[in-house]
């Protein structure tokens, strides 16, 4: 990366002085407006930004022939100003933006924003005028966001040079936002601010020339001022680096929710035309954002919503919520929808009944989900007062509470029963055991009367029920899985690379044979097989491993040993097994007349139980990624596979396999034990590093089926596939 | 129904007198308020929300003991109002209300609203209570809406007397809104105002003592400023009269947008916990609402964006659609939801892409999803100029245009430029050929502004993206879906009810035997099968039928074969047969000593393809619903089936099979055939058809399995329970 180079002694800078060059930049003293113009909207946006938010911070607009320019003295060149520039935010033409960059480091700017368009996204002419750009920028030590983003935006200094209208105002708080869409960013902006979820920065990372979306990333997984990050992410550059940064964000209790475009292939290709990247496999891209602990979203809506609410809100501690609203219909939904997020709603424990049947009108019924009852109109009071019965009662019996507010769309004649009524629920917000979650019934705006009440009793309120329980959903499932990926260890045995045997037909893949003994080598449990050579011989294995059995050939190269007729299922006895040993060996003749034929395999066959699928592939992004599940046609027609990548502990194995659509199937039914799924995952977890073990020279490791009942789990065939 | 006797001459009153009666109550020509005083809140509300919006209706505040109430004269009781009074609103306590209805009838009123809550929702008093109101009010032909619900607005008209704050203005238009909840009526109400959405009307039905939400559908449907409904239901009255309300929405092309809420078991209870009602078969009323081209939703936003997009816009006539866009986010996230929705995004004809090419900057990719660029900020007519020729294009191309507006927050300093703007696209959207809807990027609030502008030019903009598409994914689905459903016919042997025989063991199961024989004789395909009452009648049978065979136990009484050990698979030779035939007779005998025997079934074995399970049973509100799924694990483990109301015709079942998960199954795959889904639905709809003929004595019949192996479809077995 050319943000690695910067320290320019040839060595990678260490992760702080990154983070102290994002953080110069991100927090300019002074900004030189390149190319400022009175004829240009993004230079009177991002001067009037600059101005609204932070008016004594000096601003100097630069133009070649301009003496005015926004109503103050203009300079020819960035050496004319004659003082010095913290950040050069730069809006010429695209053929200008070399020149004046080469300017600006002659007047010993050291940090960059180039609004300009026409570079890497164009093609290979514009791509060449990126990277002449990007070694410019290095050998100067300059550090440079964008090309073809509108800037940033940093609302805890309330700093704004950014190219699109800002309505004030700048609410500051704890959610870090970052965008590989410039077009989107203003519109995410906006959809916070009418939510008000304040912000801590938001930056549109444009071509990622040098500063890319996951250097942003790290420098708000460091500053003190971010609780929660969101991330609209069209293409991962870096996934080493990613990795390290979700990983670090996860360690630090900072949950990071990212909305990854790209997961359709229509999606793809639109990312591919107007930004050039490709996206990169969709599933892996899931698997591995699921695996960092990221929470994934696909609505900008659900985006904010989540991740205001996490950024806001103390950690729920379980899955048991007990809910006050002002209607029966706001309890309908949220029944349905915390059923959906996997959310228990327990009755309320006598006390609280009791206390709330003193407090409401005869006519309600005091149940989780509460209705205090269209009686608010009446008394508006009941609803905090019902609020602090159920926190009374909340040790024990719930993990959150929700709490739905009707905010005023406008300033009522008496503002101070609005207020007074947020304080007595933030009182009893800051008195819950657990935490408290405010929400809003309708997700029209929150109103700016309310929200300059909310900002002064200090609470933040989720908009409307429906984004409302996905964000409670993903905040409960985020913690939840903190704790386990904190926790978590790879395992398993390491296979020594020597017992590898390529004796394949020279196209890399191995013998069943040579599969079944590196499996079994470690630790892999593999169903007996005896290798026949003669009719006679396979009938004697028959008789040794007990009928029925299965025969298949065994020829290195042939994947899809039942294409060829290569394989007989349910043989029950001595003459059917003579009569199958016969008809493999010549269908595979016929089929394949090239084919090496070492014999034919004679195992028992297994019946009952389950069959899975289990295999590893190299991606060449994220390496190693394990794929498990449900065998046959469940692979075959529906694709029902659960990704992972490598290492995995067994507990993610566990996780994996119950997301498989036919998870059911494992938990047995009638006339059907259920699957040990420890025991699977132990195997697959040994499968996984045998696979390991074979490092970068694996192309596949594929174990189909693995067989499992009860308590037994074995391999019944296998393929390894070496590059 | 109360409703129904208000003719009051004992004979069912015409669809139209009902209907003409609502139409007086909702358009009254004087108003009311019983119960009056400055000290209620909602006695306020009414009052401003009639004030307001209709300065010159007559509103008359009635109190038993206030001389002036809301700053004119009141009166002691409307007896003394002295001037006809077309609708009383009335707002005393819980007790007072028969009375006050008792004078308003002897005043000759023939219309109320009830907002007074304490009635059929508290419990078996407050039943008590509701029933003699109702009877009152049908003995003297008074037509009641509540009580305990919030009243009505009547936009079209203007007219609101409605118990909760209306912001102004009351923006009137083609949406009819009836709820099921008086606390969602203003969330909503608002939600729409928010979104830019009219309404004609929006109802409360509260408890719906008389008027039911589905007489409130019955007059939307019929209402000429009514072009959709959205409809927010806790529990479902009359099912049948739904059903003919749905049907006339239908064949009128009002589309009817539903959250029916109670979808999850806490939903269910919650709704019970505060109506009183159950909701009913949950799976079942999904499948009904679904059988009437109802289109289901589960959230507000969906709700109110999909009927808003369904009311202001064409059809859509196809499933290929072309976006304009400012953003290529927002290209990225088009592009996944569309491919969510089903929505294709064919590239652009040459002719638009030339065309576009020379509009936009050198720097765009001119592709479908088209991303016009940050080139707006420049030059915002680029904008409309790319949808006109996109326009352009539609012939042959596309069937739908997607035009993303970005709408300004608040008024710029010369609104003409917007206005002409917005004049361009409505221009553009008139000249297409194919609908175009316009869309907002964000789902914040329409501003007041842009609603002005919007309003001026006559153009509906929906509701950001996210929700956006899935309106846009429902719009097509009604439109393909009512073509369908318009076209439907039933079809289908009818078997005469005599060829049942009961000669089940005295609980209402049939013989297996005589199940088969029901179904042959309706036209359905059955495995051949021939009883044998010794192990020689078996081997002879089985030698008559091919190897392999089944044999089973023939014994009225055995649901569950299996558990006793009544059946053995695979048998492949005469002495197996022979084993088999003992070893069944032996195991039934020691299991259940007392059940009738009548022998062995012995049928050919049926291998590869698949097997289904084909299931009717009477619901007890929606009459015979067909259950179709993929048998063995699928519906025991995952509860994969798919339901339909009967009669149905074989489009419909097909439309069932591939609504399955495990779908793909049937369209074969390696060394599988695939299903002829053709042949299983003509097979499904003899089953259903056999069904229906056993009329209300039948309790359940099931086909599990039915095999289909390509065109070969047949009955394995068969349960039919009579009451």
């Amino acid at each position: 990366m050319a943000w690695r180079r910067l320290s320019g002694d040839g060595t990678a800078p260490a992760e702080e002085t990154q983070l102290n060059r994002l953080a110069r930049l991100l927090k300019p003293q002074s900004v030189a407006l390149i190319g400022a113009t009175d004829s240009s909207m993004w230079s009177l946006y991002t001067y009037q930004n600059l101005r609204a938010f932070s008016p004594d911070l000096p601003v100097y607009c630069v133009h070649p022939r301009h003496d005015v320019v926004h109503g103050q003295p203009a300079h020819r060149s960035i050496g004319a100003i004659g003082q010095p520039v913290d950040l050069a935010y730069v809006m010429v033409p695209t053929s200008e933006v070399i020149p004046v960059i080469g300017e600006a480091v002659s007047a010993g700017v050291r940090h960059a924003v180039v609004l300009t368009a026409g570079f890497a996204e164009t093609g290979a002419e514009g791509r060449a005028l990126e990277e002449r750009l990007v070694a410019l920028a290095t050998e100067h030590d300059l550090v440079l966001l964008g090309p073809n983003g509108n800037g940033f935006i940093n609302a805890s200094d309330q700093l704004a040079p950014y190219g699109l209208p800002i309505a004030p105002p700048l609410h500051a708080g704890p959610l870090g936002i970052v965008l590989q869409s410039g077009g989107l960013a203003s519109v995410v902006l906006h959809m916070a601010q009418t939510r008000h979820i304040g912000i801590s920065h938001l930056v549109a990372t444009g071509n990622e020339a040098m500063v890319t979306a996951t250097d942003v990333l790290a420098y708000l997984v460091d500053d003190p001022g971010t609780a929660a990050i969101a991330a609209f992410l069209e293409t991962i550059r870096d996934p080493g680096r990613f990795r390290a940064v979700a990983e670090a964000a996860l360690g630090a209790g900072k949950p990071m929710v990212v909305l990854k475009v790209g997961r359709s292939a229509a999606g793809e290709r639109a990312a591919l035309a107007h930004t050039g990247a490709l996206v990169g496999d969709r599933d892996v891209v899931r698997a591995a954002l699921r695996h960092f602990g990221a929470v994934q979203v696909d609505s900008l809506e659900d985006l904010l919503v989540t991740a205001g609410l996490l950024a806001y809100n103390r950690a729920p501690l379980g899955r048991r919520l007990a809910a006050v609203t002002a209607s029966g219909g706001a309890c309908d939904l949220i029944a349905d929808r915390a059923t959906d997020e996997g959310i228990e709603l327990p009755e309320f424990p006598a006390a609280t009944t009791t206390g709330l049947t003193e407090l409401l009108p005869a006519f309600s019924n005091p149940r989780n989900p509460l209705d205090v009852t269209g009686y608010v109109v009446v008394d508006p009071t009941i609803s905090h007062r019902a609020l602090e019965i159920v926190v009374e009662g909340a040790p024990g019996h719930y993990d959150t509470i929700l709490y739905q507010a009707t905010l005023p769309q406008s300033p009522p004649r008496d503002p101070s029963l609005t207020l007074n009524r947020l304080k007595a629920v933030k009182a009893a917000v800051e008195r819950s055991p657990v935490p408290v979650v405010i929400q809003t019934v309708s997700s029209s705006d929150i109103s700016p009367f309310a929200r300059s009440v909310l900002d002064e009793v200090g609470l933040h309120a989720t908009n409307g029920i429906e984004h409302g329980m996905t964000a409670l959903g993903h905040a409960i499932d985020w913690h939840e899985r903190r704790r386990r990926l904190m926790g978590r260890q790879a395992t398993g045995t390491t296979v020594t690379r020597e017992r590898v045997r390529l004796d394949g037909a020279g196209n890399g893949t191995l013998s069943e044979a040579a599969a079944r003994e590196l499996l079994a080598s470690g630790g892999v449990p593999v169903v007996p097989a005896r290798l026949a050579t003669t009719a006679d011989a396979a009938v004697a294995a028959a008789l040794h491993l007990g009928f029925p059995v299965v025969l298949k050939v065994a020829s290195p190269g042939v994947a899809h040993k039942t294409d060829v007729g290569g394989v007989a299922m349910d043989v029950r006895g001595p003459d059917e097994v003579a009569r199958a040993f016969t008809s493999i060996t010549a269908s595979v003749r016929s089929a394949l007349p090239r084919a090496r034929v070492d014999g034919v395999l004679v195992s028992p066959m297994r019946r009952g139980g389950a069959e899975l699928l289990v295999s590893v592939r190299r991606d060449l992004a994220w390496g190693p990624v394990l794929a498990v599940g449900l065998g046959g046609v469940w692979v075959e027609a529906l694709n029902d596979t659960s990704l992972r990548l490598l290492p995995v502990g067994a507990d993610q194995v566990e996780e994996a396999l119950h997301e498989l659509r036919g998870a059911a199937l494992l938990r047995g039914g009638r006339n059907r034990p259920p699957v040990s799924v420890g025991r699977v995952a132990e195997v697959v977890v040994a499968i996984a590093a045998v696979a390991m073990s074979l490092g970068e020279e694996l192309e596949a490791l594929e174990v189909n089926p693995l067989w499992a009942d009860g308590d037994d789990v074995e391999v019944l065939d296998a393929l390894v596939v070496m590059r």
